[in-house]
């Protein structure tokens, strides 16, 4: 395999990387941190590799094949979260290598775990470097959905490959796509700024948490998260713009072109925004009925973290372990399930369910007539060919992982909440856990080493759809 | 719809069970316990039903078309669990209609959920009983894999279509094959009584555990299960017959025809085995290492509790969940799993991971090759059509059926690991669940009414293999 191509394109990511370190560099300065030379080191070995990647590698053919194509995405992810990981390390924080590249993995992966407490003390350049990764993570991940699954045809995601969508003959190739949802993301950033900051945060928070907010990340400059502001309209914000982070960005494509009604007839944002409001009535019933509280308390408390929750952004206003069984084993599933694909979320996503769903009802009709003929649809299509069985394979891949990564965890000495809600919200990308070491109210602190390393290879599996890295496993990946 | 040839079959099925009342009169009788004018009356009563829908249903054309085997299927496990709870509501124990009821269904579901406690001091009729409906059940799961669910095609189970196996042209029919089972059933009950006899059980004891050791059941005749006897030898026996009780019945009768390879050398088998023997050095691993505890006594603990779970028996010798988180989750995913498809186990059974497995293989090639052909294979042959999608489908249709139970027994105010392992149990028939309430050291007794009512259908859900009860509620299915 030519891995040239592959180490070009890692190069202008590197390069990308340390160009965000900026921000940090000028944030410690601005508060006289000393951390601003460590992002300023990083910053030039960061570019210096980068840039040596770039150069030694140009002027090669473009056409990735398949295989090429599925250790890219795999290499860049893994070289971004380490090359992220060194200011960390090297911070006056001081933390190890193993919480470093945690704390890497969950903010480029937009998973949200920390391991870091003292936040609110914490200096503005590495929390800004935390919303950074977050943000990047973000697009990455869109872009990666929009442009790189569909083409591997990973767990289904063939399903938008925007080349044959209808009405849309002239489609703008790869990289200008990219481009325009790029400068959405961006827009939907500023936006949710500007609405933080009207709610009251400070510019810098204001900018962290918009960071973070529309990545469905859940990087907070506080450790108390949300908690912290207890303000009812900064939560309003969060809440709109987690759903936004939530749905598929090429819909708000669409909708700048004057197709408004592409974003509301989506199978796909229906069905989410369904399970949204079915979540939150459920659970303000359960908050009212069991632990008698008011409804207009229920109702702020539900409708956030259930947002949250299963956007895969992992704010709290709250510790919900406290709510009973029904809140923790509701928002254990809701991580299960995730947001929209072409989102910044992850999980097993809603179009899959909608598919699994077709798909059990047209094998019903099958056993009760074994010789008709039933094809399962979604979004009012007939399923092509092999995406059904992409979709239920992806979804025992995902109940596999997630078994043996519970069972890993436990092997090492997690009890059973702390090691089934840890390897959910690692493979799902969601952020706290449940229980009181890694729930809403602990961090991923105290964990084991081990445990840390199983959940950031976990984050990643996750992150990249399964397939795309246990492709690699296959001995015949690397076969001549 | 004509039910009259379903009324008949149903008939039939009451007059056993009734004929079966007969063994706890005597028991009864024997000790001067009153109860036996209980079981007499229903016998009665159950007799005359049963007769009198055979009577009035006679004659009728016998080939049933699909949507009645489907509801024959559903009613008699349905019509069987109700006739069978009146003894427990009217006997001296005077159970609620609830209980009565949840007993039942355990017990010909071989669940082994058990709401009773005091077990030590019952009366001998009532044990027997229990006993007897699981036996009864184990044998009416065999009949049914073996000859309505490959029919049915439900979740995969077409793989096991005897009239197209290799080499046996002149195939038994149906009703012939569950003779021959059911003898073999027989000879392995009794040969397992005089065994946990010879280890020193006393008779009615031994005939107890034997009926429900073959049916991997699990109701015992004392409230702390083998942990009563104490003997490594009564254990020992326990464990070969639930691994008996575990495997495809039809492979004894061709070992017993003189093929003993095919025992040995079925795929399902070898991958059963293999998971238990893995699992038990797990967990003896973990016992040694984190507890330790001596080889021997792991051992012992590891390998009683694993091959009980695995095959979905639920006898203990001592409380799993005092062993640690990691204890608690092998037994949680081991309980999913199950034991062999044309055994008496219940769960998602090894046969499906099998085909899972190879699909996943097939589609990570496909990945890499997207115009090159993969074609799944289980037991050295390529898949039928259509088995991949129905063994994926039931996988998806469990995990889903499993998710729902588990949110709506913690709505109810079941906490995380009594709701969790109270869903898994009851759909994959296991017996207890996990933790302090449900586990091997409590009963089902503290749960609220209903609670136990959906566990009664998850148990059913579990026991008919998913598809064959949830095909009822297409609206097709009714449809003239």
């Amino acid at each position: 395999m030519d891995i040239r191509p592959l180490l070009y394109v890692i190069g202008i990511l590197l390069t990308t990387l340390s160009l965000s370190m900026l921000l940090p560099i000028f944030a410690d300065i601005a508060v006289g941190n000393p951390d601003w030379k460590v992002f300023f080191t990083c910053m030039i070995f960061t570019a210096f590799i980068g840039g040596a990647l770039i150069l030694t590698n140009e002027g090669n053919e473009f056409d990735l094949d398949v295989r090429q194509a599925f250790l890219l995405t795999v290499l860049s992810w893994i070289t971004l979260a380490l090359a992220a990981a060194a200011p960390f390390a090297l911070s006056g924080l001081q933390m190890s290598v193993t919480d470093s590249i945690f704390e890497a993995v969950s903010g480029i992966t937009t998973t949200g775990s920390t391991v870091m407490t003292g936040l609110n003390d914490a200096p503005p350049g590495i929390l800004l470097w935390r919303a950074i990764l977050q943000w990047l993570g973000g697009i990455g991940i869109i872009v990666m959905a929009l442009s790189v699954l569909p083409f591997l045809k990973v767990g289904g995601m063939q399903l938008f490959q925007t080349e044959s969508s209808e009405n849309e003959k002239a489609m703008p190739r790869a990289a200008q796509l990219s481009a325009s949802i790029g400068l959405i993301y961006l827009g939907l950033t500023l936006a949710c700024m500007f609405a933080y900051r009207s709610a009251g945060m400070n510019s810098f928070d204001a900018l962290a948490h918009a960071m973070t907010t529309i990545a469905t990340g859940g990087f907070s400059t506080f450790d108390s998260s949300f908690g912290h502001y207890d303000d009812a309209w900064a939560e309003i914000v969060a809440i709109i713009f987690m759903l936004m982070g939530g749905m598929p960005f090429i819909l708000y494509m669409k909708a700048l072109r004057g197709n408004w009604k592409a974003l509301f007839q989506d199978s796909q944002v229906r069905a989410f925004l369904a399970i949204v409001v079915l979540s939150i009535t459920v659970m303000i019933a359960y908050l009212v009925l069991q632990n008698n509280e008011t409804f207009g308390e229920a109702l702020r408390r539900a409708s956030f973290n259930v947002v949250s929750v299963i956007t895969g952004t992992g704010y709290t206003n709250g510790d919900y372990n406290l709510w009973g069984g029904f809140a923790v084993i509701l928002m254990f599933f809701l991580m299960v399930v995730g947001g929209c694909a072409g989102s910044t979320t992850c999980g097993i996503k809603v179009f899959r369910f909608q598919v699994l769903y077709a798909v059990t009802i047209s094998q019903l009709k099958q056993l009760l007539h074994p010789h008709g003929i039933f094809t399962p649809h979604y979004n009012k299509q007939a399923l092509p060919a092999g995406v059904a069985a992409s979709v239920m394979g992806f979804f025992f891949v995902y109940a596999l992982s997630f078994s043996l990564l519970a069972i890993g965890l436990s092997f090492i000495g997690l009890d059973f909440l702390t090691a089934m809600s840890g390897a959910v919200t690692s493979i799902s990308n969601v952020g706290p856990g449940l229980g009181e070491i890694i729930g809403p109210g602990g961090t991923f602190q105290p964990l084991p080493d081990s445990a840390k390393w199983m959940m950031c290879g976990g984050m990643i599996l996750g992150r990249l759809e399964l397939f795309t890295v246990l492709v690699l496993f296959l001995p015949h990946f690397w076969a001549k």
